[in-house]
């Protein structure tokens, strides 16, 4: 979709300014933009192109799970939030509420609410929607048999904010939410570990983004969770972001809801349940994680179009054979099932190279007369800039080859520079220096609450996660000096 | 999904009384039902995987037109909604309204709205989008180079309800949304018709709902529209359902919300637009449409599940080969691109038809051991009842052919209901008696929108839709006597 102004603005350079940076490649590819609804963003078709093919690839991996996908209410009545303390703890400061269901002209002539129209119980739209599906799930739910039951919904959600971030902070979002009830505790903690990695190797596999799997602290916790299983990727300036979480609920909501079934004994038992849920924030964080200073990357296998072709066609006599070239690459192509289409636009090769850098199309292939007298083509690699020519008739073998070679380098890139920017420290002043630098860091920390509240006090920094893969090892708290026996992730985050 | 307490249920038959009839069906296949929030229904996954058939196959239509999806905010400020006279006239009085963006503590400790957070201007779900996107649109068109710039967003409305139906009537409800702007009257209204030309090609082609597409009356349209395209549909009580509706907004919208561009002569003009929708109502339609006293009727190009593969398994002895027959049979009809599943568990062979058949599912395939000595299968069709014996090898090819003869018997046996159920009347008595039948009634009428008004008082019968087959024929309004050049459909409607 062509834009009004912001056409030829230049990218800021991420040394300069990240922030801006962030936002001018998510303006130069089209991707989204603020919209006049307080905190609330407009996803532009390139951008809701990335989050269909997001929904494309989980769905079915959802579905092989045994998920099934139905729809709830938007709207979630305001003594349901209440019926778990620590979930209304949570939700209750960033709640949109519901107060009338009709408007009507005021004494001044102006619309407002109409009073007579004022609701008996207000309506908050869902934060997120345990609540409203457990109480689904009470009447659903009689016997063992009828266990696991496994549900999603993929909707919009909205949570109050206050500082916004176009994708990684909005006051509504896109996102899925699983929800799922077990006979018992051990099923619902090993279902919620299965979506959580669902989660972990769509983000390293598609994505090509690298995560740190672990479980939250206590104070890091979703509202109303026993355990929360998250993903933790790092982004070009060294803050955590969190792409995914699974939660174990034990039986909180179970009991909030009363959602009770008959086990095999016929005794009556609250069911274990779980959550899990992925946003377009992800696509922030993909943005953030590949991107440079010429505009987006996109791995390929998450990019909408994988390959433009331009006929480049400096002269009249040779225009139709050239186009002609290119309808047959772009066949090709699509028989190899890559999603390639061709630019053809009256514009100078140029400002088309420019464009579609600046939309992170993996591969370009130019396509000149002089190629095609020499049988060959030109490929650009969007990841590296690397130019390579190839026979014609090996185009697609190439492609596909080079698709793969740009999906690998982009996660080894990523790996490499988190582990460049990642300090395992002993020392609380070398976890300062560390923090300060952008790093993460992995140091221990004894479990203690308050301490963890006073090291993000002090440096802002946060417990991203406790690792899964860190090994049990004795050693003494970073901040406090008191025992501990394992290394957690402290970063600052988005 | 299993149910706690609707399991054995009787259905209601339609001669009984056709609203009970409906909401059995419903509960019978397990596809929606009422929650506890006013208005709002739970689609549960049986009807969900109808909505997601119903998706996917408009989505591919669409993006063949060019249209690109987007993701517009659900909330609308109260101030936008204003900007179109008839607009605001037509959906004030349906609004849910967000006033406050917290809960809070209140005196007595119950959750109240936080006066503290009270918002300046009230926002409303959406209703509706066309003055959100209208101000997107403002912004982003500049030049006629832009245009047609084709939009559509799948997403849930809310219109507030006092009186719901299931599918057919809720609060909120589940649709996608196309907007368009062009640079002529002309190119918005041919558009305007070519995506309600793709809305009667798939009702007819995939729910094979028979409709009859015309024009609105100018007190059935859209608020805000200059002309609204509609699809009606006959139900099997008589009354009329709109399935689809596209509408040329002429300029507007454009005028309210600014949406202005330059053409190719350097003026600047007001851009011509269109919006169309179609939403989980028409699942309400599909249900009504075919369904019988013993449950859901699917046609089989929109079931999700298509086939049913029962293995009889009277003796332990004959297990093993029958299950192992079973799953050829499945692996052989996916192969032909059939959704077929395996129904293996350990239910009497009765109930399990009973199910399947409560279901809709088109084809039920009955494997027993006596078949397979006989080196054949019973195939039995859901429309008709009707039971045949097929060759296992011939099985594959059986079933495609008979799940196009489904298909092609239900468009058929619609529209032969509709032809018995029309009357083209021209006295004002025989109109009369006509609607009291429950029919459809093709009648003269002047134009004049207070004999309109006279008529629906009078009989509950209103315009559905100035059919576009009609031909101009000199008549006199069936009503008032004045004249009249073309018959319209009259009928009471949902």
């Amino acid at each position: 979709m062509p834009k009004k102004d912001s056409e030829e603005k230049k990218i800021t350079s991420r040394a300069e300014d990240y922030s801006q940076w962030y936002l001018d490649v998510i303006d130069a590819a089209g991707l989204a933009e603020h919209s006049p609804v307080k905190g609330c963003m407009i996803i532009k078709p390139t951008g809701y192109a990335i989050w269909e093919m997001v929904q494309r690839v989980l769905d079915e991996r959802f579905k092989a799970e045994g998920v099934e996908n139905a729809y709830f209410p938007l709207l979630i009545p305001m003594s349901f939030l209440s019926k778990e303390a620590d979930h209304v703890e949570g939700f209750a400061k960033e709640c949109a509420v519901v107060t009338h269901h009709r408007l009507e002209k005021g004494p001044d002539g102006n619309l407002i609410p109409a009073p007579s129209a004022k609701l008996d119980e207000p309506y908050v739209i869902r934060p997120t929607s345990e609540t409203i599906i457990g109480e689904a799930m009470s009447r659903w739910i009689s016997s063992y048999r009828q266990l696991p039951m496994k549900l999603n919904q993929w909707c919009n959600v909205m949570r109050w904010e206050m500082r916004t971030r176009l994708f990684l902070r909005t006051s509504e979002f896109l996102w899925q939410e699983g929800h799922t009830a077990h006979a018992t505790a051990e099923d619902a903690d090993a279902f919620a570990r299965t979506m959580f990695e669902v989660y972990r190797a769509f983000a390293e596999d598609y994505l090509a983004v690298p995560v740190i799997p672990g479980r939250k602290s206590e104070s890091e916790r979703f509202a109303g969770a026993v355990t929360t299983y998250t993903i933790e990727a790092m982004m070009q300036d060294g803050k955590a972001l969190q792409f995914g979480t699974s939660h174990f609920l034990g039986q909180n909501f179970a009991k909030a809801m009363n959602v009770k079934f008959t086990d095999n004994e016929n005794k009556e038992e609250f069911a274990w349940q779980t959550s899990w849920g992925v946003s377009t924030r992800m696509i922030g964080g993909l943005i953030m994680t590949h991107s440079d200073d010429k505009g987006l990357v996109l791995p390929p296998k998450i990019a909408p179009l994988q390959v433009v072709i331009l006929p480049i066609t400096p002269k009249p006599e040779t225009e139709e054979m050239v186009k002609n070239e290119a309808v047959k690459l772009a066949g090709l192509l699509a028989t190899a099932g890559v999603r390639a289409k061709i630019d053809d636009r009256d514009l100078r090769p140029g400002e088309k190279y420019f464009e579609w850098e600046k939309k992170g199309v993996p591969v370009r292939i130019e396509l000149g007369p002089k190629d095609i007298e020499k049988n060959s083509a030109v490929l650009v690699r969007r990841d590296t800039g690397e130019k390579m020519v190839v026979a014609l008739d090996a185009v697609g073998a190439e492609v596909e080859k080079l698709l793969g070679e740009i999906q690998q380098n982009l996660l080894d890139r990523a790996r490499a520079y988190r582990k460049e920017k990642t300090a395992t420290v002993d020392s609380w002043d070398a976890f300062k220096t560390a923090i300060e630098e952008g790093k993460f860091v992995l140091a221990h920390w004894s479990g203690d609450a308050e301490d963890e509240a006073k090291i993000k006090e002090e440096t802002n920094a946060t417990i991203r996660c406790i690792p899964l893969d860190q090994p049990e090892e004795a050693g003494i708290c970073v901040f406090s000096g008191k025992p501990s026996t394992k290394r957690v992730l402290f970063a600052k985050s988005y």
